[in-house]
């Protein structure tokens, strides 16, 4: 389970994202690019993946395959929000942000080889494409390529002391995703997975890469500490509101607002949040039902009304419901305690209620 | 093909390996100890991992074997060394050495699990005993980590500066390293590799790890940027000159000597040096004959003897010894071209000579 939230989210409402959005996100992807072109190519292979994942192979005639390719950049775009929010500008931390969208698309191109993921932003994965084991190894490059765009920061003026934590603060948000990853695929043949465990799961495997964002963004921006701490925080917090929100649409979706079939988690025996919520709360005739359900290699459609009753018994829905607001509430929270307030916040706060829109 | 280059060579003759390096290996190992307990643990298997990779799991009963899984540590010993030789003391460095030996680690659990390597120091390969995929995770945070561990260079006092550039070297390092990667997997498939492709395909996947012990070593420890070069093409050459001379063993190795099963390489149709060599100046029936060979699924042992005969008639031996040669006397001529003379430099050069000793 890889998310590349944008893709999953509705625009907001009455205007496009690229119109808002559009000339940061051209930004990033110059960045990129530059990045790209910095340097000699030792292996084919490995910039062929590059131009591929992020859409540099279509031409101007495929111009609109080659947007949804490029994915939306919702991470570095975090960033710049929060940089300009800080301190007027953008422009400094953008080597940060192609360095964090770098990590990003590392983490999706293994992601997919372990989810047997076929498709990724509307076409083939890496690694259908050029096999599992080439996937890996670009993954590892593109991780390399990540650590050497972040120390253009240099070159933008940024004291190297800065560079250094900001490097820092990515590695150890990229150490978290791994560790969340880890425990992700340990849960799925794990007897009992709480909640609890859940959440922390997804605080880091989804959360940490959302919280470098919004941190590295701030760090680069000012030296007040309690600023930098509140954006991380916001952050962190959205990323697992959106998270747990993405599980309840996997249960309970509107299929025709999400593009997500409902029920789609429960089918494919997905260690979600309401599973585990239901669990927790079921009877132990229920417990003994849900047992046997998922210890079927596939669900019959009886499975999952039987799931679906059992959720509805428990209350898992307000549940994950309730979780899901918590989060963002805490999220919302952490935003005002940053005590900035200019059009800029305004647009953060947008883009967070953009990312739960299809929640409140 | 992973060069786990220390485990495969003899000890220097006449004194313990680690005698003369013991003291600077557990200065290393003190360091990476350090790096992984400042880390609050969140993926329980991920730590269990680390402490399987370098032999940690092993109690005081069982020493000579976790000697063995700790791996010998070449790259950072050799970082260590040059930093002595140029400064005279080589604490300064043992942050960059952990995030070095950090990053080499990761790549051979990667690489074992493309390679399906069983084993790996004596033991289960880490995938063997958590799976392909969780090796996989394991890896990319070991990554993580080996730049978390190049930022505690600050605490002992580098300038920021010096740290963004090692940072930058030993991402280039990994990149090159990801991209030599790449191509020895594309030519497994490739219908003709050139020694030349070879040459470029080992100096990026073996070389450049090495390179960036030497190279990093020296820019901790001097601003004279001809040391510098002149210290990071000696590595890069040692590095090609032991893979060439590896591929030798592979072919004519004494078993006896090398704990390596001679005509190991020709058996599992490894593309090495001297297949290549040979492939190049055969007739055109020779060459017929290795495609008809190397078609095959496996090879029969009267298919053995044919290569080796086909390798006779083209002296694929001489050139390949020829060729291990040149990158040695190269570099020994950048060592010398470093300009500097002491006893560290003498126990570089005998390093060095340890590294091929099997040769010459």
């Amino acid at each position: 389970m890889s998310s590349d939230m944008s893709d999953k989210s509705d625009k907001p409402s009455g205007t496009s994202f690229n119109t808002i959005f559009g000339p940061i996100i051209m930004a990033i992807d110059a960045e990129l690019r530059a990045v790209r072109q910095e340097h000699a190519e030792i292996a084919p292979i490995f910039w062929q993946v590059i131009d591929y994942q992020f859409g540099w192979d279509l031409g101007p005639d495929q111009a609109e395959l080659a947007a949804k390719a490029a994915g939306k950049k919702a991470r570095p775009l975090l960033m710049a929000l929060v940089a300009k929010a800080v301190s007027g500008d953008y422009q400094h931390v953008l080597p940060a942000g192609a360095s964090l969208e770098l990590l990003h698309n590392f983490t999706l191109i293994h992601d997919d080889v372990m989810d047997k993921s076929l498709e990724r932003r509307h076409r083939p994965a890496v690694w259908t494409k050029w096999g599992a084991y080439q996937a890996i190894n670009c993954g590892d490059g593109i991780y390399a390529l990540s650590n050497i765009a972040m120390t253009r920061l240099l070159e933008r003026g940024t004291p190297a002391e800065k560079v250094v934590r900001a490097a820092r603060t990515m590695s150890q948000a990229c150490l978290w995703t791994a560790e969340g990853q880890i425990l992700d695929m340990d849960f799925e043949t794990r007897e009992t997975v709480t909640t609890a465990d859940y959440i922390t799961m997804i605080s880091h495997k989804t959360g940490t890469l959302i919280e470098a964002a919004a941190h590295i963004g701030a760090l680069l921006s000012t030296d007040d500490a309690t600023v930098i701490d509140a954006y991380a925080q916001f952050a962190r917090n959205l990323g697992i509101a959106f998270q747990v929100r993405d599980d309840f649409l996997g249960a309970w979706g509107d299929e025709t607002r999400t593009g997500k079939s409902a029920t789609t988690d429960i089918r494919e025996k997905k260690k979600a949040f309401p599973i585990l919520a239901a669990f927790e709360k079921a009877t132990e005739a229920d417990r003994a039902a849900l047992r046997h359900i998922y210890a079927q290699d596939t669900l019959a459609d009886s499975d999952i009304q039987t799931v679906l009753a059992i959720m509805a018994r428990t209350g898992a829905a307000a549940q994950t419901d309730t979780i899901a607001k918590q989060y963002y509430d805490a999220a919302l929270a952490h935003l005002d305690r940053t005590g900035i307030q200019n059009d800029t916040q305004t647009l953060i706060r947008e883009f967070a209620a953009f990312l739960i829109r299809r929640a409140y």
